[in-house]
C-alpha cells in the first residue's frame, strides 16, 4: 500500500490546493489593516511582540488617551525601528490631544475588526447572522462561549447559567433554519444535532491548578455543573463537546468526561464528544487508553482531534517548572503524531466519530485517504476549522464532499483577547501551514510530504528524551520541579500523613557535639488545626546548654573551616538527596506542626532541596581563589574564609526551608553552627538536625538547641565566641539582636555580624490596564497563601481608580471561593494560623479594621477547634492607620485607591518596610517607573509576590525589613565569610616567572 | 661602504666562529651536572623556574635536612613532570633521614660548583689561582666585589673598607705577576693598570630608592666614599670602573661619576671608567650627553659598553609601576642600539676608550670592523667577557689579536646568588646568542645578520611607543604611576612647599548644602614637625550643624540617587583630574598638616587618584542590571540601589586618600554624604571637600563638618536619617560606632549599616630561608614608614631561630641608617608623630618595653621642636605583654623568636587583630600554610605589608580589625548599596517573547 497510499494523499492534496487556489486567507491580505499587521509581524519579531502585547492589553484601555499612551509606549520608544504607519502619527503628540484621540478611535476600530475576524459576536443573537450566512452555504457550527478565565465560584455559576441559556437561545434560533445535508428536524445530515456547543472543564471548576491535591473533589464539583448542561442538552437534543486545554487541566477534563459518562442518566445519550491533542509526546498512549475505556462503555463518543493550541505555554511552563517538555518540539513530529492518532480513531469508527480539526491540506488528505482505506462510513468523519482562519479552504472541503463544521467563539472582546492572540500566534508561526502555503508561498509538493519521513530525517529523531537532572552530580543548578499531583503522589502523601501522625507525640532532645541532651524545661508543640493533638515535647536549652553548644562549635571550627569546600558542598548534596528520599514524611510534619496545606508543604520540600543544591554549588564557585591582577612579578588573589561560630535562629513559618537554607549557608562556608529552631516547630527543627547529621556533618559542627524565652536567644547572640548571627523573624526580635550584637562583649574575638531578614508590609499595585484575570488569582495567592503568614505576603492592595470597582468585584468573588479547612484536608486553601496568640493578634487587627473601615470579605469564618481566622479584606482604611502600616502576619488585606500611578507608588512606599512588592500593569512606562522607585527588596511584575525561587529570585529587603542580605542569590554566601587578600611578590633575584603572577 | 662593510663583518664573524669551533661553553656541556640543569631549563620552563628559585634560596639552607626539604618542595610536588635525576631520590624519603642528608650534601656540592663557574673565589686570595691561570694565557681581569644588597650605613662602611682592602691585596698579588703584552711595571700593554676593579654606586649609598627626593644629598654621601676609593686607586695606580645597575640607580650613578671627576683632586688621574647599557630606549641620547660632557672635561674615560643585565627586572618594574617600558622589548633592537652606541664611542676615541662587553660574535665583529674603518688605535679598544661564560670564545678573541679582560666576581656565595641567577637567565634566554650558537645550533649566517635590518623588518618597527593612559576616558583601570623624582619634579615640589606654606594659617568653615558655615567653636591644626606653626583654624560643628548637614543630605538624596551612575562616575573622574592638576600643592598640605615625608605625601596623591578612577569604573560595572536566569516567560534581574544618607568619618593618618576613597565610594553609589574629617587634619579635609565641589557634585550631596569631641560623632551616627556610617579609625571609636548604630533609633528609616576599618597589630614572619637582603628593607619600610602610623604597619616581627642572629644584626643596621628629621626635609625617612598626645602615648610604651625587654635600637632620638619619637626595636618581650598585643601606632617594633614555622604562625595569630601580615620565606610549603592559616585580611609574601594598591590589593581586616569590608577591591562598593530583585512575568495570553526573559 505504501507508495500508492502516499501517492493518493499527494493527488488528493494537490486537488484540494487547486480547489482553494486563487484566494488567500483574509488574514494575509495586505489590503486590509489586519493583513498589514500580520505581514509586519512575520517580518519583524520585535514588532510582533509589541503588537501582540498591545492587542493583549487593548480591551482594558477604556479611554482614548489611554490607548494613545499605550501606543506610544509600545511602538514609539527610542530605538524601535517600526514603520511610521504602525505609530499612528502618535510619536510626538500628547496622549490627551485631539489628534491622539482621533488616532485612538481609529485604532480601536481596527483592533475590534481584527477581533471580529475570529469571534462571531458578543452574544449568540449577535452572532446569528454570521452563523446563518455560512450555514446557508452548507457549513455547520459548534458554538463556544469565550470565558477563558473563570476565577471564582461566582464566575463558575455565571458561566453555567450562561451556557444553559445559550443552549436554549441557540436552539430557538436554529429551529427556524433548515437542517444541513437534507437532514430532518434538528439533525444535520440526519444524524447530528444542529445545536452543537463546545466548552472547557475549567469553566466548570476554576481552581483546578491549586486544588490538584483534591482531585476527586474538583472532578465532583465540575461534574455537578456539567450534569446541568448535559441535562439541558438532552432536553433540547444538543451536542456537547468537552474541549481540551493546557496540560495541567487534562487529567481533570478526562476524568470529568469519563465519570459523567459512566452515570446511567447520561449513558444512552449519543451526542457527546471530547477533544484530544496530538502535539503531546504521550498523545497516542493516552488516546489508546481512552479508546479502550470507551469500547468498554459501549457508547459512541465524538473525538475532536486537534494538534494543540498551547504549544508556547507548554514549553514555557515546562521550562519554568523544570519538567520535561511535554510537547513535540518539531512541527513534523506533531503532524506525524496527528496522523497516527487519526488512524487510531478511524480504526475504531464503530464506536467513535472523528472530528478532524485541521487547516493543513496534507493532514486532511491523509484523513480522507485513510478513511477510504479503512472503509469508514461517511457519517463517522467530519472536518472542523476555526472561524476566521483559512476561508479559502472551506470551499475546497465542501467541493470535495466533506462535512465541515466551524468553531464559533461567542463572547465579549475582553475574555476573547487571549483567544485572539493565540490565533494570531498560530498564523504567524514560522511553521504554520497556512503561512507557509499562502503567505510565504512554499511549494505544495514539499508541504504534502509524509511528516513521518521528515521526522526520521530530522533532529527530533536524534534527540535524546530529556531526563530529570541528577542532582548528586555537579550539573548546573536547576530548581527542583514542583510536585505533580498524580494519583501515585496523592496516595503516597495520604499514607505518609497517616503514618507520621502515629509517631506523635515525639520526644525531642537537644544535640550538642553530636550527643542528645535532655533538660527538665520543656516546649510543647501542637497541631494548629487541632490544638489538642500534641506533636512533640522538646527539651528547652538553658544558659549552660547554650555555652556547651557554643564551646562544641568553637572546638569543631578549626577542622571544619579547613575542610575542603568541595567536601562541605558534598554534604549539602547528600542532605538534599536525604530530603528527596523522605519528602512525604517531611511534608507531613509541615502539615501537622506547621499547619501547611498540601501544596505549601510540598513546595517547602522543593525549596529546602534548592537551598542545599544551590548553596553547595555556590560554595564551589566561591572557593576558587579570585585572581586580582595580571602584573608580572606579583600574584594577587582574594580568598574567602569562614567567620567562626554562627548562631542560626529561624522562624516558625518556614521551619524547614529557612532552617535548612540558613544552616546550609553557614555550614558550607566553613562556619560551625548553633541552631535554634522556632519554639513552635521543634519537631521539624529536629528533622533539620537529622538531615545534616545523616549527610555526615561531623560532631560539634552543627548543634541543635531548641529553647524558649528571649534570655536564651540573647545569651546565644551575645556569647563572646559567636562571630555572627543569621536570623529570620520578627522586626522586634531582629532589632534586638542587631542592638545586642553591636555591643562587642569582653573577650569577643570578632566584631559580630548579623544577617537579618525581618518583616514586611507588602503592597501590590493594580494599574488601570492590569490583566484582572491574572491579577486576581495571583493576589489571592500572595495574600492568603499560608494564611498570609509569609514575610513576603501581600497585605496592601493599591488599585487605580479606573479599574477599582471591577477589581473589587472579581477580588471579592475570588476570596469568597477559598476553601477554609484543616491543613491535612487536601481541599483546604486556607487553614488555621500558627497558634492562639497569633489568632488573637490577628483578630484584634480585624476588630480595629471593622471599626475604622469597611469589611469587604471576612464576615463568616470557620470556628474551632483549630486557630482559624477568616480571610479578610478591608476597604476604606486610612493610609496612616495601624492596619495600613503594621505587619499583621495573617489573612488580612487592605485595599486602597489611587488616582495616578505616581500616587499609588507613593502609597506603596509609605511604610517603614521594604521587602516585597508587586505591580500588575501592561504599561511599559509604569513598569519601568516601579523598577526604579518601588522601595522593595523584591519587585514582582505581573505575578504573585510570594514563592521566590532559588537563584532566579534572590530574596531580602531593606529599610526595616532586613539588613539587605539577599538569600537565594549569589550575594548571600559571601556574607557568611570574610576575605583574605594574598599578595605574593614572585620576583626573585631579578627573575619573575612568566605568565600570570 | 655599505655592502662591503657588512661583508667584512660577515667574514670576520665567520673567522671568529671558526677559531671558536670544536668547543662549547662549559655551561652547555651535558656531561656536567650544570650542563644538564641548563639543558633541562631550556627545555622545560616550569623546571627552569623551580631550579632558579632553588638556586636563589640555596645559600640560605644551612642544614642538610633543610636542603632536602626544599628539594622536595620545589621538585617533588604532585603534578610536576620533572626528570627523576632532578629529584635526587628525595621524593619519598624524610628530609632528616640519612639518605636525604647524603643527597643534600651532593646537591650542595653541585650548586657550589655551579657558583664557582661564575665566581672566582670568596676572597681575592682565594681567587688568585684562577686569575693567575688565565692571566698566564694573556687574559686581563677586572675584579668586582659581590655585594649587591648593601642595605645600611654599616654595610656601606663595610663595603668601603673591603673595597679599599681588596685594592691593596690585589695590588700585592699582582706585583709578582708580569704585565701583559710586554708592558712594563704595573701597566698591562704599557698603558693600563694590572689592578682593575669594578664597583657599583649602590654599594656606596644604599638608600638610593627611598632617598630619591634628596638626590643631591645621596650623591654627596656616595661621593664622599668614592673619594676614598679613588684616592687608594691613585695611590697604587689602579683602574676604577663604576658599574651601571638597574634604571632607578642610573641618574644617581652618572651624577656621582660626573661630580667626582669634576673635582680637581681627581681630574688628572687617567684610570677611570663607567659602564653604559645599550638596551634602554634612551641609551644613545644619554651616551651623546655623556660624551659631550666628557669632551668638555678634557679627560680620558673608559666606557664599558654592555647590552644590559636587568632586562627582566626593568620590564617587571615598569609594569608594576605603570611606567612606559624603558628597554627595547626586541633583542635585535638592543643589538642595533649597541652598534650605534659602540660607533659613537669609537668616533670619540680621542678621549674615550671602548670596553666592548659582549659575547656576541656579530657585535664583536662589528666593533672590530668599525674600529678599523675609523682608524681607532689599538689601545682605545678592549674586549670584555664575564668569567664563566663562553670560554670557547676567549681563544678566538686572543688569536684575533684582541685585548681581552674578564669580569671577575669575588665574594661569598650568598651575595653572589643574585649574580648567578642573572647569568643563568642570560644563558637560557630564548634570545641568548651563546644559547642560539652553541646549544641550539642556529646558523652562523643568520646570527651574523645586521640587527638594524632585522629591526626594520620586525614588530618593534611598527610598535607605537607607549603613551601614558588617558584616565579621563574610560579605559580599563590602571594604577597611577608613582612619582618619578626627576629634577623637574624635585624643583616643582620644593616650590609648592614654599608657596603653600605662605597660605597658613587657613580659615576652614563647615560646608552644609553648599554654603560655608562658621561656628564659634574652633579646631586648631598645627605642623607636627613644628608645633608652633599654625596650619589652619577650622570651625567645629555642634549638634545643630550636624542636623543641618543630615537634613541637607536627606533632601539631596532623591535626585542624586536617581542620577545616572555614569554621570556620578564622571564626577569622580573629574575629581581625579583635579587632583592631578594640583598634586604638588595637595602633597604639600600632607607634609605640613599630616607630617608626611616627600615620598609618603606623593604616594597619597596617587592613591587618592586611584580611588576615584577605580570606584568610578566599578560603579559603571555595578550599574548594569545583573540578569539572574534565562527562563522563558520570565525576566529576572538584580539591580543595586543606594542606601540613603551616609556618615563618612575619616582618620588623620591618610587624610587625603581615605577621605577621598570613602567619600567617593559613598557618593558614586548614589548616597549623599556628611563627611567628618579628623580633627587633626581639617585643612586637608577642606581640600577634599573642594575637590568634589570643583568636580561638580551638587549642593547638599556632600557636606563637610569638621568637629571635635565624641558627642559630635555620636550625634551623627545615631541620627535617625543616617542610613550608614563608613568609618576608618581606632578600635575604641569604631566599636562605639558599631554599638550605637545597632540601636535603631525611633523614626529611623533603615537598619543602620557600618563599614568599619579599625586597627591592627601586624606581624611579619621571617622564615629561616628568607632572603634577608630583601626582608630587611621591606620590614624597615613596613614598620617605620610614616613612623608606623599606618593601620597596616608592622609592629611585630617573628623570626625563626636559625636566622635570628643574622637578621637582628642586619635589621639593627638598617634601622640605625634611617634619617630622622622634619617631613619637609627631603632627606627625612622618619619625622615627627602626629601630635603631642600620640608622642606621649608612644613614649609610654617605649618606657614599658625598656622595663620588660631589651631595647635593641632607639636609644638616641631627635629632640624637638617636633613630636619626635626615635625608631625603636625591642627584643625579649613576652608574647602576652601589652607591648606585644596592643596597637601602638608609632615607630616601635618587637622582635620574637620562634623555633618552628607553626609556632611562628601561632604567635602571629595571638592577638585580637587580623589586619595585615607578612611572610618572608622561600619555602613553598610554608607559604601555602601561611595563606591558609595566617589570620589577616591582607597577607603579603616576600614584600612590604604596607602600601596596598587599588584593585590589586583589596584592603581590610576582620576579628577586631574591622567589619571585613575590603576597600580598594570589587567587593567594596556593593556594601554601600542594597539590592532589588526584579522579576517580571513576560508571559501574556499564552505568548512569551523569544530569547532572554
Amino acid at each position: 500500500m505504501g507508495t500508492s497510499f502516499e501517492g493518493r494523499i499527494r493527488e488528493t492534496g494537490l486537488r484540494l490546493y487547486e480547489l482553494a487556489a486563487g484566494d488567500q486567507p483574509s488574514l494575509f491580505k495586505k489590503d486590509y489593516w489586519t493583513g498589514k499587521v500580520m505581514d509586519w509581524s512575520m517580518k519583524n519579531e520585535a514588532f510582533k511582540q509589541e503588537m501582540f502585547r498591545f492587542v493583549d492589553v487593548f480591551p482594558y484601555l477604556t479611554r482614548p488617551e489611554s490607548v494613545a499612551r499605550h501606543i506610544q509606549e509600545y511602538f514609539c520608544r527610542p530605538g524601535q525601528d517600526f514603520p511610521k504607519s504602525m505609530q499612528w502619527g502618535l510619536k510626538l503628540v500628547k496622549p490627551d490631544s485631539l489628534a491622539a484621540k482621533m488616532a485612538a478611535k481609529s485604532i480601536a476600530k481596527n483592533i475590534s475588526n481584527m477581533g471580529r475576524q475570529f469571534i462571531t459576536g458578543a452574544t449568540i443573537e449577535e452572532a446569528a447572522p454570521v452563523l446563518k450566512n455560512l450555514r446557508d452555504q452548507g457549513v455547520a457550527w459548534t458554538v463556544k462561549i469565550l470565558k477563558e478565565a473563570v476565577k471564582s465560584k461566582k464566575d463558575e455559576e455565571d458561566f453555567l447559567e450562561k451556557q444553559v441559556a445559550l443552549l436554549d437561545a441557540y436552539d430557538s434560533i436554529l429551529s427556524s433554519w433548515p437542517s444541513l445535508g437534507g437532514g430532518a428536524g434538528d439533525l444535520d445530515w440526519g444524524f447530528t444535532p444542529k445545536n452543537n456547543i463546545s466548552l472547557m472543564a475549567s469553566c466548570l471548576y476554576s481552581q483546578y491548578l491549586t486544588k490538584a491535591p483534591a482531585f476527586d473533589y474538583m472532578v465532583d464539583m465540575a461534574r455537578e455543573r456539567l450534569r446541568h448542561i448535559y441535562r439541558k442538552a438532552m432536553e433540547i437534543g444538543a451536542y456537547v463537546l468537552l474541549d481540551m486545554e493546557h496540560l495541567p487541566a487534562r487529567a481533570f477534563t478526562l476524568e470529568l468526561f469519563k465519570t459523567i459518562n459512566e452515570e446511567p442518566e447520561f449513558r444512552d445519550y449519543p451526542h457527546k464528544g471530547i477533544a484530544f491533542q496530538a502535539y503531546l509526546r504521550d498523545s497516542e498512549t493516552l488516546l489508546r487508553g481512552f479508546l479502550s475505556w470507551s469500547r468498554k462503555q459501549k457508547q459512541n463518543f465524538g473525538i475532536r482531534l486537534v494538534k494543540g493550541a498551547f504549544w508556547d505555554e507548554e514549553v514555557v511552563l515546562a521550562n519554568q517548572n523544570n519538567y520535561p517538555v511535554p510537547v513535540y518540539t518539531n512541527k513534523h513530529a506533531t503532524d506525524a503524531s496527528y496522523e497516527r492518532c487519526a488512524r487510531l480513531v478511524l480504526q475504531n469508527h464503530r464506536h467513535t466519530m472523528l472530528k478532524c480539526g485541521s487547516h493543513n491540506i496534507r493532514t486532511v488528505a491523509y484523513v480522507m485517504e485513510t478513511a477510504r482505506d479503512l472503509k469508514v462510513p461517511q457519517d463517522r468523519v467530519e472536518f472542523q476549522m476555526l472561524h476566521g482562519m483559512a476561508e479559502n479552504l472551506r470551499g475546497a472541503w465542501l467541493k470535495s464532499g466533506l462535512r465541515l463544521r466551524l468553531y464559533a467563539p461567542v463572547g465579549e472582546i475582553i475574555p476573547g483577547m487571549a483567544y485572539l492572540v493565540r490565533r494570531l500566534l498560530e498564523n504567524t508561526s514560522n511553521e504554520s501551514f497556512l503561512r507557509l502555503s499562502f503567505a510565504d508561498g512554499k511549494s505544495r509538493e514539499s508541504l504534502l510530504r509524509n511528516p513521518a519521513d521528515l521526522v526520521a530525517a530530522g533532529p527530533e529523531a536524534q534527540k535524546v528524551v530529556e531526563t530529570a537532572p541528577e542532582y548528586g552530580e555537579m550539573g548546573p543548578f536547576k530548581n527542583e520541579a514542583p510536585i505533580d499531583w498524580t494519583l501515585q503522589n496523592r496516595n503516597d502523601f495520604s499514607r505518609a500523613l497517616k503514618k507520621v501522625r502515629q509517631s506523635f507525640p515525639r520526644q525531642v532532645p537537644l544535640y550538642i557535639n553530636g550527643e542528645a541532651v535532655t533538660t527538665s524545661d520543656e516546649i510543647k508543640s501542637t497541631n494548629p488545626n487541632q490544638p489538642d493533638e500534641l506533636i512533640g515535647v522538646a527539651s528547652s536549652a538553658g544558659i549552660s546548654e547554650i555555652n556547651g553548644a557554643v564551646s562544641a562549635a568553637k572546638a569543631a571550627f578549626s577542622t571544619w573551616s579547613r575542610t575542603a569546600a568541595a567536601e562541605r558542598s558534598g554534604l549539602l548534596f547528600k542532605a538534599a538527596a536525604g530530603i528527596r528520599k523522605q519528602r512525604h514524611a517531611l511534608a507531613a510534619l509541615l502539615v501537622f506542626e506547621g499547619g501547611k496545606n498540601w501544596n505549601e508543604a510540598q513546595g517547602d520540600i522543593c525549596e529546602s532541596i534548592d537551598f542545599l543544591e544551590y548553596y553547595g554549588r555556590e560554595m564551589i564557585r566561591l572557593s576558587a581563589a579570585q585572581p586580582l591582577a595580571d602584573i608580572p612579578g606579583e600574584r594577587s588573589q582574594l580568598v574567602r574564609i569562614p567567620r567562626g561560630v554562627g548562631a542560626v535562629i529561624t522562624p516558625w513559618n518556614f521551619p524547614l526551608p529557612i532552617s535548612v537554607g540558613m544552616s546550609a549557608a553557614a555550614l558550607v562556608t566553613g562556619n560551625t553552627v548553633v541552631y535554634k529552631p522556632a519554639s513552635q516547630a521543634p519537631v521539624i527543627g529536629e528533622a533539620v538536625y537529622r538531615i545534616f547529621q545523616a549527610a555526615g556533618v561531623p560532631k560539634g559542627v552543627f548543634n541543635f538547641i531548641p529553647g524558649s524565652g528571649s534570655d536564651i536567644g540573647d545569651a546565644l547572640v551575645t556569647h563572646p565566641d559567636v562571630a555572627f548571627t543569621a536570623f529570620t523573624g520578627s522586626r522586634e526580635v531582629g532589632l534586638k539582636i542587631i542592638g545586642r550584637s553591636g555591643e562587642t562583649p569582653a573577650g569577643a574575638s570578632h566584631i559580630k555580624g548579623v544577617i537579618a531578614e525581618l518583616g514586611g508590609k507588602n503592597a501590590i499595585i493594580v494599574d488601570a490596564d492590569a490583566d484582572l484575570d491574572e491579577a486576581v488569582g495571583c493576589i489571592v495567592q500572595s495574600a492568603f497563601g499560608y494564611m498570609g503568614q509569609k514575610c513576603s505576603a501581600c497585605s496592601r492592595l493599591i488599585v487605580l481608580d479606573d479599574i477599582y470597582e471591577k477589581f473589587i468585584e472579581q477580588f471579592r468573588n475570588a476570596v469568597e471561593s477559598l476553601y477554609v479547612g484543616p491543613a491535612e484536608d487536601p481541599r483546604s486553601d486556607v487553614g488555621a494560623v500558627i497558634d492562639e496568640s497569633a489568632q488573637k493578634k490577628i483578630q484584634a487587627y480585624i476588630e480595629l479594621g471593622s471599626k475604622e473601615g469597611h469589611r469587604l470579605v471576612g464576615d463568616s469564618g470557620r470556628s474551632g477547634p483549630g486557630h482559624f481566622v477568616p480571610p479578610t479584606v478591608f476597604t476604606d482604611i486610612a493610609p496612616d492607620s495601624r492596619l495600613a502600616l503594621e505587619e499583621i502576619f495573617g489573612p488580612v488585606v487592605c485595599v486602597f485607591r489611587a488616582d495616578t500611578f505616581d500616587k499609588a507608588l507613593e502609597l506603596a512606599n509609605g511604610t517603614s518596610y521594604a521587602l516585597t512588592g508587586g505591580v500588575f500593569s501592561r504599561s511599559p512606562a509604569n513598569i519601568e517607573k516601579a523598577c526604579g522607585q518601588f522601595e522593595v527588596g523584591s519587585l514582582y511584575i505581573n505575578r504573585a509576590i510570594t514563592g521566590a525561587l532559588m537563584q532566579r529570585h534572590p530574596f531580602g529587603g531593606y529599610k526595616m525589613s532586613g539588613t539587605g542580605a539577599k538569600a537565594m542569590g549569589s550575594d548571600y554566601l559571601p556574607q557568611f565569610m570574610v576575605s583574605r587578600t594574598i599578595v605574593e611578590n614572585t620576583f626573585r633575584s631579578g627573575f619573575a616567572p612568566l605568565g600570570k603572577g
